[in-house]
């Protein structure tokens, strides 16, 4: 069992611009130690709002072994709450979406709103209390038409991060949108070298053959130094920001999100083989084909793409020390008709085969740092710098979480 | 790891009325404890006496890691033996069942008769004294036609139970019958939560149509206490009592065990789609078809129901800490023959959904504990009565072990 | 955890001449101790040459969680190198075997060259230093046709090895032989089980009727002690010398590895179901066809038999605590002809049969030492002179590494 101290003492045994140390990718007690420190404190991505259209619209998350169901209520306010019942602690939704006018635990019916008011308990004798047996509640907040939920006690504050959502995602009105296909798959490795891997393109050019059509892996097109931005980012900025669409590279102090919007290569105005839009409907109020890709990420378990002609969501969810599932959801302009506004191969193609090929080698990843004889290595300063802000971010955020424990044990 | 010390003050933090604290379903610790403390030093249903119709016959069992062997010897006696050669430990038997007119290891042929003596050893050299080496005893019981077993060193008494089994018991005349069917289900569950899923039909309404065509779901049928046993109840238990076939609800003092007859809804005689009888031919000397059924319970892991047309026996034994074997099989009358005296669809379609559907809702009840969210729930008073009395059992035998242990680590 | 004073216990817990207590066979903790103190401290056979035919050929193989590339070099050497990228960490070969001009990790391309040194590596900044980069080195020494490697910083001495290999195996040429066939098998057993059934032949006329047909059981065929040596043995051993072909029972004085040419049965030239030889083309300059079979052993993983027609290699490797991989090679002259001077299916069918048996009574053995009532047994002094001498090497070897380490601890 790694104790806390040991925890700080692995964290400052970390050498700067390089992997972590073994045990960050391999030891189920660092994993439970994520999951308490940052998973179960921090805001995590649920779903696009497109995924409740209507009133009892459900669906169910894990996160670790804590399971969430997210519904919209009568009121259309989307709540979250944990998926046990108050009864016997059944888990009430199996299903990972559905709808359902209630919820209705499958053990022995009791029946929840869905604000998470006990309705009805059958038999449960007179001096039974229902209202002090609701479901235990989640935070829940949508952001610029993404859903995201926090397990802690004391949710951190999103002002912030609403303010700037609002302004480089609203022009792509998210929560209008309709699911054109969604995609769930399971990598064999640390939620972390889930993470990296997307946190840098240096893997591109030898692994995503298709991606590569549209998508530039130059670490400088657009960065938080305008000295070092190039020619081709500066102008696509200039363009988009002078037809009000935010696109400037916008870091949160905390560097726990981004905004930036990169253009696509040459004539590219999407994830399609032959860069062509892949809906001929654009979404939302976006100005012209040619905006690029708005990206966005929310660590820990985020990334995403607002494009001209769709929105590509990415969730990234840990099940195990070495076993993680990213989900992928395309979404359309909700009047996009398939088969006649866009092909769902063609829509769905070029990332269903980037996660695959990612998934591909975030394992042999994994498999290599199990060895004994692996070595923390050297980021590339020049392509990587991405994955050192993410690990930078990363270890700050452990070393937040115990130094708050340990001041905590010592009151 | 889990202390005993920690074990008692996590029991002691049991609220009265309320499912168990998390760890008690999810630890592996707590699983190894209730190993330790509990079935290895109980009697275990092992299988009805027809299981062994002549010399030779035998069974496997597996009660966490212990694997035990059962078999009939050439005097018609019932014995149980480690199923580990006493050589270098191979596993003697590695079918569920089988007859074999000696007991030989498949590694190096070592040979044990039917009552665990070694018989024959290959090169052991003149030093080598067979009687020394003979297969581990298990203690072994038959009881009015079901065989226990104890890994204990000293078994508990089980002369109560006898005298108890024979009355409630004799008039079906178990040993005589014959095995129908036999099913072996897992459940991905701790064993507690299967048992007390058996210990309440407040989930029957929801979960089991065909059971509930013939069975009561009424908690105060036929209880422990008069004053609140129903008038159906009450005119069954006396007709019953009255033909000299005992019925009244009866338990032991320790609560380790229960025997009560109740009658079937309606005029059903049996568990079928239609209340018919599923069997032509009535077992032992049940004096009428409507004698309903026997409801008899021996913690920690059999229930059984005994039937004017049949009898049907349940072993529970835990594979791991959510890993659960439930065995069940359908006896009938030695000279009934399928086809003509009975319909082995028929016979066992009630069931065998009803326990289908039992561990789906066992599964969920798991996985919803599983979630740091899960509370402590209420029982109800009014249903989970039986729920409640077995926990309470469990928690009397787990502290009861702890302090004997602690008594022997202070002396 | 179990402490390495835990470990001396349970050691100097052990009785002479009886199987070893059951966390040795069990116990997660100790598995891991085995790795630490044998498996990453001895030479360990990785393959025979043969797989190493051409510049550039490669095999990969798993210790526990090592993974190492073996290679065979422009200069014609095989080297041993850690299958983990100085960069990220990531596995470089995924393939059990095939050839590479130059190691290339699939995750960034950074390419190694046959001999470990870093050669490229993309974008990686001007202060990066690609010298400081290369890959682990393994320690690799090819002896008499047989390649070995060694995960320790300082590799035992292997001069005696080496002599003696020279003579014993020079006769059979193996470094010019080619790879007939191979098959790899999971038994889910301790590695040691694996060996201890390979050390004794109590259990053959139980298991292998067709190895029967030629190998001899008589545990004092020829043995180290002349006295008890068969007179069939030693007229096999006697003809053997006479021709130039060393034969006498030779051990080192650690034990670790031993050499003994045994004759067949009657007629019988070959492990084939009737005797004669599966194979047209003597292998080396081999002077009869009835040579019988040299046997060598090297723990900690591998057995051998060398024939007058083929040869063949066995490889343990540890997988888990439970679990084990058995990797067979059969070898033949390098000009030997499939369908010509041999058929697969002859040369192969007998030792294909004997694994699966061995796999299938390990198992059983390794399923009853689970059990809680599992005892340490007898080794027949008859019969099972070579398991105690595997599991006294066993002992002497962890007893040795333990104080070892208590020594370093102490300074
Ligand atoms: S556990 Fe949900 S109603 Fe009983
Ligand atoms: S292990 Fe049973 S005879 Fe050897
Ligand atoms: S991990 Fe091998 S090149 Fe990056
Ligand atoms: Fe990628
Ligand atoms: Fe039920
Ligand atoms: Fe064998």
């Amino acid at each position: 069992m790694v104790s806390n101290s040991d925890l700080l003492y692995l964290l400052m045994s970390r050498k700067p611009w390089h992997s972590l140390p073994q045990p960050f990718y391999t030891e189920p007690d660092v994993y439970r130690a994520d999951l308490r420190n940052i998973w179960q404190q921090d805001w995590i991505f649920a779903a696009p709002s497109a995924e409740f259209p209507k009133t009892g619209s459900y669906i169910t998350l894990e996160i670790g072994e804590a399971s969430v169901i997210v519904v919209r209520g009568a009121d259309r306010v989307i709540r979250a709450f944990h998926n046990s019942c108050r009864h016997r602690g059944s888990r009430i939704c199996a299903a990972h979406k559905g709808t359902a006018p209630k919820l209705v635990c499958p053990y022995h019916q009791w029946t929840y709103d869905l604000d998470g008011k006990l309705l009805w308990a059958r038999e449960m004798g007179t001096d039974f209390d229902p209202s002090a047996h609701g479901l235990g509640l989640v935070h829940c907040r949508e952001i610029a038409g993404m859903v995201y939920i926090c397990l802690a006690d004391q949710a951190p504050a999103t002002d912030m991060l609403e303010a700037q959502a609002a302004r480089y995602l609203g022009p792509h009105d998210v929560a209008n949108l309709k699911v054109a296909h969604q995609s769930s798959i399971i990598e064999q490795a640390n939620w972390k070298l889930v993470l990296e891997n997307n946190r840098e393109c240096y893997h591109c050019s030898g692994s995503h053959p298709s991606l590569c059509v549209t998508f530039p892996d130059d670490p400088n097109l657009v960065g938080a130094d305008d000295s070092t931005t190039s020619n081709m980012g500066r102008a696509h900025v200039d363009r988009c920001e002078a037809a009000g669409l935010p696109a400037k590279y916008l870091i949160d102090p905390s560097e726990r999100w981004r905004f930036v919007r990169i253009p696509f290569l040459g004539k590219g105005v999407s994830y399609t083989l032959d860069g062509k839009a892949a809906v001929s409907k654009r979404v939302g109020n976006v100005p012209f084909d040619n905006a690029g890709t708005c990206l966005f990420f929310h660590y820990p378990n985020t990334w995403n793409h607002f494009l001209s002609d769709h929105v590509l969501t990415f969730r990234v969810l840990p099940i195990g020390p070495q076993q993680t599932q990213v989900t992928t959801t395309w979404l359309v302009h909700k009047d996009a008709e398939e088969g006649r506004d866009y092909d769902l191969k063609r829509l769905t193609e070029v990332w269903t085969a980037t996660n695959d090929e990612d998934r591909r080698i975030v394992e042999e990843n994994q498999r290599g740092i199990n060895s004994p004889a692996y070595l923390p290595g050297p980021y590339s300063k020049v392509q990587e710098g991405g994955v050192n802000q993410f690990v930078d971010w990363y270890c700050r955020a452990m070393h937040t979480a115990l130094m708050g424990a340990a001041r905590i044990a010592a009151e």
